[in-house]
């Protein structure tokens, strides 16, 4: 198809799919002539997840090549190129100078192995750093309940990642990480909801009614 | 203690402490003269709950002020009050006028008690569609098994809710929900690392090394 074509079907602005092309996020078509060039269903899936990437997740232009490029390279090493990927999401927090000492801590704690280099590391210390500082330090009780719950959410992930297709399997990591954690953070709010219904005495449902439907 | 002292013990600047004064979300002191007054420990406790909203939450002067006066009210249906508190958090999501379908279907499929017009609903409608819109829709088997593992997080953190104050009650719902969400979405991303170093044949830790200290 051309180049209107593919705006058209992908529903990206001409424009737009003309600066992809400038920034080489999207690759060029094959040349029919000096002026024309043709596009087929990979160019329309690259747009679809280029919009994925910057529009739903939020991705700056940078950061969405870096992942691109992951993908294109069908790396051998699944487990390090996940965690590139993966990496290229937000929260960017720098692994700090101190070792991480309270995300180490509770790594070890639950068993699993991990990367020290890994950006999640950095991340988890900023996050209980955090919760120390409003008074509210994650006990280690605590730590192992949710750890052993979110180690199941995430055999729930990787489950979904194809195998055979080492660039599919990175999109998927991306993608699903950036997507998911979203319905994880509204389903826990409303669980919330639910727990303290039956735990704080609202057998009956909310006061503003039409909660018990499902029940 | 004089507000100099209160300055000082809390770690906040004198000018801070004075606008926080000014804008109402810390109460006056008592005062000992015309130009002088006198805090106590409350005024600490405050100004730490303060800044916690602000600066670790990274709330609004308007919304900190929403969730403070939720906790000053000392409300009678807690169930209602919390939901009130936690929907000051971000991500503020209106209520779409399409009856946001696929949260209420998700919801109903999990079987859980939830009030409708609950911000949390709206965020899970949203989370939802963008998961369609990148063509991975979340289906409704790994829907539940998420939902229940979400579900023993929930009793986790309602386990941890102070009982018989209803303004303390409301201070750890706001705190707790957003503090513990950065953990959580950091343990998510290292549990696929543990999960994938397993499924994905990496059995012997990561190539960078180091990670196997806990087994």
């Amino acid at each position: 198809m051309r180049i209107s074509s593919l705006a058209e079907r992908s529903g990206v602005p001409l424009a737009t799919v003309k600066y992809y092309l400038r920034e080489g996020l999207l690759p060029p078509g094959r040349a029919t002539s000096a002026t024309q060039a043709q596009y087929d269903e990979d160019h329309l899936h690259r747009l679809a997840l280029i919009r994925a990437l910057t529009d739903v997740v939020g991705l700056s232009v940078a950061r969405t090549r870096t992942v691109l490029d992951l993908i294109d390279s069908s790396p051998d090493d699944l487990f390090a190129t996940l965690g590139q990927a993966v990496a290229a999401l937000p929260p960017y927090v720098e692994e700090c100078e101190e070792g991480q000492p309270r995300a180490r801590a509770a790594i070890e704690a639950l068993g699993w192995v991990y990367d020290p280099h890994y950006p999640a590391v950095a991340q988890l210390e900023r996050a209980l750093a955090a919760a120390e500082s409003v008074g509210m330090p994650i006990e280690e009780q605590r730590l192992l309940g949710y750890g052993e719950h979110v180690r199941a959410i995430a055999q729930i992930d990787i489950a979904g990642v194809p195998r055979d297709d080492p660039g599919a399997a990175v999109e998927h990591a991306v993608l699903g990480t950036a997507i998911v954690e979203p319905v994880l953070a509204a389903l826990r709010r409303l669980a919330h909801q639910d727990v303290s219904s039956v735990e704080l005495g609202h057998r009956q449902g909310p006061p503003s009614g039409g909660g018990d439907a499902g029940r």
